[in-house]
């Protein structure tokens, strides 16, 4: 959390360029901030006022940019969600022997987590905060996700390829594996997050592999 | 989260009971009530008085027994870690060949997770929010059951029988993957606790078996 804290910092270095007059407070910074802050503190541990802080204004300015503290989460889990699948997919579709393609999924997705930690975070820890009609609109999305690498290991159990007693918990297995390197990783450590997604992807492989014992 | 729900509606019906006089509200019905709240809504979204409401005190009496919302996190949090860390010591204690000792490591904390899910949740999600010498004391537990599995997986290497790129890498998968059942278990669904920790225990085996590609 101390980079996640730093880049907080940074937040607040910017926006003293920003209170002397030389650039205005886009929407996109009032994200920016929100996502450090949700993922440092929480949804529920952020106030707008600490978004209004971070940006340099006062908490009643901000809602010339937004409405209500769930449009800024709603906005970070629906964009997250969005990448993460288009990268996804694009793993998916690049290849089509079945080792390859779970390789290069877990890959991409691992990847994906151990590099936009924040907005992981926030959709792991806050998604369940969103209002009702978003929340099960995300879950969906999320569901769409884990049935992609699930699909994988299905298709490859049916050809005689894999083999495991469960393509569901297999899935799910993979799944969080790369999800967690949301909350672990940290830049400058042992590895990089390519070391980390391409042992993850693996671990993947081996996971699905003929029954050892 | 249902589920959780429903063991939350117990709890209200269980205290009507207790207004009626049947029974004193006990320390352990007041941690109960904080475990599913804290568990469904998080800690930052669960205030005193909504604890003091599942046991059918007002909140001013709950004050007879605890000082602060943070002492029953404290309680909740170090009591988890204390019964996950012994049913993984006695589950490693109980094997000498590396292999058994790595499957009922990874069994014993799967279905820790999957049964003890509320807990687990409190733990994962908002030990983050402990006070300052409690979070490093808790996070000190954790990697200690973190080493654990690694150990296992470094002997493992040491001794020829497993063959992975990172001991700690594959650590923080089986232990991630394990953590994880708390979040999507469910009773009732299509596999019981125990084939969730008799699949992950297999899939952990096979991440430190040699190298297929």
């Amino acid at each position: 959390m101390k980079e996640l804290a730093q880049e907080q910092d940074g937040a607040a270095a910017r926006l003293d360029r920003r209170a002397s007059g030389l650039s205005p407070v886009t929407r996109s910074d009032i994200l920016e901030a929100a996502l450090t802050l949700f993922a440092t503190r929480g949804y529920y541990g952020t106030s707008l006022k600490d978004v209004a802080h971070a940006v340099g204004l006062r908490a009643p300015s901000l809602y010339n940019h937004i409405e209500a503290k769930s449009d800024l989460l709603v906005e970070i889990v629906f964009e997250t969600l969005a990448h993460v699948g288009a990268e996804l997919e694009e793993a998916i579709e690049a290849h089509v022997d079945l080792h390859d393609r779970l390789y290069a999924a877990t890959y991409a997705y691992a990847l994906r987590h151990a590099v936009h930690r924040r907005e992981a975070l926030v959709v792991n820890q806050d998604a369940r905060h969103l209002p009702e009609h978003d929340l099960s609109r995300a879950q969906s999305l999320r569901r769409f996700q884990e049935r992609r690498f699930r699909q994988i290991i299905s298709d490859g159990v049916d050809s005689g390829l894999f083999d495991v007693p469960s393509a569901k918990l297999a899935s799910f297995a993979i799944r969080e594996m790369c999800v967690s390197a949301a909350r672990w990783f940290h830049e400058g450590g042992d590895f990089t997050a390519e070391d980390v997604a391409r042992n993850f992807a693996t671990q993947a492989v081996r996971m699905v592999q003929g029954p050892i014992r």
